[in-house]
């Protein structure tokens, strides 16, 4: 089959790779309709992923049709259309049976495209482990593009304002507004935020924020930009702030929006090892912070009625639609930030 | 002063009372700007209150200006706006000090106008006491009209929202159109509900309601309109009920609309002693139910800023702006539910 | 095999029953070593069962060895120990994907031994569909008769207590000694309840209750009962009431002793169809009622640790130890409560 | 009067200091019957205090009795026994209004003792502002000592566990056993925690805590404990984590004692003003990191029936009983943690 796959720093290439085969007769094949990139193939792409594989094939978010269900499949079906959770359980251990994927006893943090151990979904087809468990029909009235965003971004986005104690009437800021930003604005007002204040440096991003009713905030000085918050909000700051960037720099402007008791939750894959944290500061303020994946099926109970009663629209931070082909050039372009570039997606043969 | 009295079922007149005075030196007096007649005055109304009293002055909803401060008085300042809580406490027992006024040790449950004890706020003046707890400086941005909704009505339909369990992503029915349902449906939304179902059997009310964005469900057979919610949600029916009515029947159908391990909460003023209540039903739904009356200032955190950001408009539902001179007929027709009658407004010399 | 049939009220008879089969090959059978009855046993018991059926094999806790296992089926294997939870789920919809069983989609509501439709446990062997879902091997530390108690009693007690919502400090009153009453009892000091009143008629099950901690109360009139709260409460009353029988006479008294917003938990099955419900007063004291039955695994995160840690002693509630050859009488005892009769366990063979 | 007051590194005197005197007509004069060290009072002890200020009057814990009420107080009268809370609000902004004293916005923060602006209470009288709410009488049954602890020190423990997210069933590690910690074991257990594991250098203190029931980890090595845990938990690890130290290093220890969506709570107080956060692990493991002070009296409605009820016995680890005039050899004793030295309670004229 055709797929992308990691050639080294930089070197996303589309290529031909053997085609998944049922390996365990709860698997299943699927014939990707489409695939999209997420900020945290950029880590890859960028030669800081998480192994040293070559060669591999990349990618975790993807929606298709079952084309082969092993024989111990019992609720997917040779036909339908399914979404695929980048968060892969067992299905089978205590935290799978409570629905919790990421504290997955077998292989917690399971996960798509990170190394050869576990083939992309940037390809033409995908095996889907325990698929009745990883995998569910696409709920009806959810396009193809929709459930796509639900099975990594949209409900990432979701679990990190919910990690930032978002309720209603909460203030909120959001920092960083790459598509999971984007989508954390959203997702903020339709918790009940008051007020969400949306930082990026990027115009284009700040323009899409104020679209959705967020309140943009412009600069990139730590110092400035908390000095406009505390003037928005006569020195009250941000109950929930949610960092959707991953760095120390962004997590530090992050805790500094944060006002009394507030909650700061990161979003953004975590870049650095250890990052100093301004502990006195937190003491003082009574602050909370959490970081952490999310466990994607967890959030679809809430994510799908939301989306089919039109109050989410994922679909909206999509920007380009590309052939998978073309992948190498949609990495480029999402990498760079250029011609609007957010959500990226990919359909073979498209 | 003017001011109006009960005198007797479907008496209501406007007639000349005492002006109150500073009876403690934590009271203050303010001089009413606009008062609000509640579902709950009509029980009043009806010859169904709560005491045996004639002559009193009615209402509990009012905002207004400091005209006096007892010495005792350190937040309030003559000449300021404030929003008067329909719910009063003592504030100085625990739960007043903890901010549950609804749980006051020394006079719980205790509110202006519903009997001779504590006079009503349909008039020019009001005592308030303890007034810097009772009352609060209407908050920057705020209409008169949309404070006046925050003693009572509004902070009433929320509190009975979160009763209901409402989270993000919840199917919600909403039974009863009235002032507090239409907030209520309101409420919900913000809160993150997906649907909202509204059920009333006046149309304009209905009309109401789907402007909001819910859906309206017509007819006053309950079997009906269980069958009616069924189809609409593949027989899940509702997460979370609000019945914002009060009477068995009422109460009954919102029971049979709440899912499994749904929650029913009832805003309206218990209207009967004792209740049918189907407690095979309810074992077999796994289901929640919750009644009682709003700790109004517990609400003015969140709800505040929801209405200064223009996410809550409770000023919307107010259907009739009259002259306090006008009070018996504003009675009339709110108790008609005639002339498109929702949110009666009086003011005094207005 | 033998096992204990229904034949008619009051009629439980040790009979030869035809052994169960694997059916679908995701099901296990499991030779029973031990098996309980439930006090919701009784109403079939009694005739007042949930189905015309007649000879079909009753009971749904019990714990056992794997003696076979479907070809489907991945965590059990022969020869395990493994308990049996009393609520049984498909394991395959949204709901049970989620962990919570009582809200299964296929088959809500499902146990054994309730109709002539699933085979009950009272008996030699017992088939258990989709056995990785619904049984568990019994963890390490926890006796086999610590391990039956968590197939039903103690899940259901701390399913209660949790729907009463018992924080740390609560004042918590539990109407009815039976064995849930009593595990109520103790689950409600470990949820951290500062004070436990402990109502039944029989003197044993008071005396029980005082040696866990709780403060027996003694007499049957209700209005006695509420001043004897009252008192020991300053006025109080009790904060989360467990109510652990079901009739409308003990929910009535449930309601009486709950204080202002508090919570009345009802885990008894509910015995009447409609019951009078006191409105008014609930109304006034902005109560929350509860009822429904328990999702027994979603329990186990919490419960095994703590039996294992000797904070839960379940097995203490174990009255009688019986043949499952003399199941017809411990039914007798149980009914009459004579001779202390509490949980009563059977063994096959025994 | 007599009193304790600062002059400088370890330098602690008892000396005559002028009484103080009602500012404000809510403000109360006690006599102080009974006071105690905090462990950050040694921060002051230490030199590395809140202030620059010499000779001021240190300590923020005390009970006593009411020699003098200002015109406006109305809850406390003279001879009335009192307890102070350490968190002292204005009891008139929005905040203190919602009982949530340490987001004042007057004077958040505001603690006796920490500089010259608001005498300390190990002296033979203080001053308590807005006394009807920084104070409360001392509720029955609770002895001078237990109410004495309510003031700060069990309050923060309590806080600090809550802070950690135990649950019933949780497993719960301890970093630290001062009097802090050490209540913090308490605490956990009321809260249901089913293991506590107790960590410090000093086997009395160790042995302290197994005597509540926590297993006692010994050594040093941060490598080695957390093996420790691992073992004992089948690599597990903890639900949750106190801290109760302040410093880098067992900031960081507490980080690795957490498991997979685990909770970590500092209750110490924070030493350095950025430390180095182990972002990437708090990433893989989904973790929760809170800190933050107390607001004491928020603590009290569940602590005071706990206490009362004799569920937790925060005088349990009071270690020593000095006179006032022996202040400065009581700070010496608590800060070389000689002599079995855990909770000095000091009384003046004792």
């Amino acid at each position: 089959m055709k797929a992308l796959a990691y050639f080294g720093q930089r070197d996303i290439r589309f290529t031909e790779l053997i085609d998944p085969k049922i390996e365990d007769d709860r698997d299943a094949i699927i014939q990707v309709r489409a695939c999209a990139i997420c900020g945290s193939d950029l880590h890859i792409y960028h030669g800081h992923g998480f192994s040293e594989d070559i060669g591999f094939c990349v990618g975790h978010e993807a929606v298709g049709e079952v084309v082969e269900a092993g024989r111990g499949v019992r609720q997917l079906k040779v036909g339908q259309r399914v979404m695929v959770s980048a968060a892969v359980g067992c299905g089978q251990c205590a935290p799978c049976l409570a629905g919790v994927v990421n504290r997955c006893v077998t292989n917690s943090g399971n996960c798509y495209g990170l190394s050869a151990k576990l083939q992309g979904s940037q390809a033409e087809y995908l095996r889907v482990p325990t698929a009745d468990f990883n995998a569910r029909a696409i709920p009806e009235g959810l396009s193809d593009e929709q459930a796509l965003m639900l099975t990594d971004a949209q409900a990432t986005a979701w679990f990190g304002a919910r990690n930032a104690d978002i309720r209603p009437g909460s203030t909120v800021a959001v920092v960083g507004l790459g598509p999971i930003g984007l989508m954390g604005v959203e997702s903020a007002f339709v918790m009940g935020a008051s007020r969400v204040f949306a930082i990026d440096r990027v115009p284009e991003r700040r323009a899409l924020a104020a679209s959705l009713g967020a309140t943009a905030l412009d600069g990139d000085d730590p110092k400035a930009l908390a000095a406009q918050l505390a003037e928005a909000t006569q020195g009250r700051m941000a109950d929930c702030v949610l960092e959707a960037v991953g760095y120390e720099a962004t997590i530090s402007l992050a805790m500094r929006l944060a006002g009394r008791r507030g909650t700061v939750s990161v979003i953004g894959v975590a870049q650095e090892r250890m990052v100093a944290f301004p502990m006195w500061h937190a003491f003082n303020m009574g602050l909370t912070f959490r970081i952490g994946t999310c466990s994607v099926p967890e959030e679809w109970p809430a994510l799908v009625p939301l989306v089919q009663a039109g109050r989410l629209h994922p679909e909206r931070f999509i920007s380009h639609r590309l052939s998978l082909s073309e992948g190498a050039r949609a990495y480029e372009l999402f990498d760079r930030r250029e011609d609007g570039a957010l959500k990226m997606v990919l359909r073979p043969g498209g």
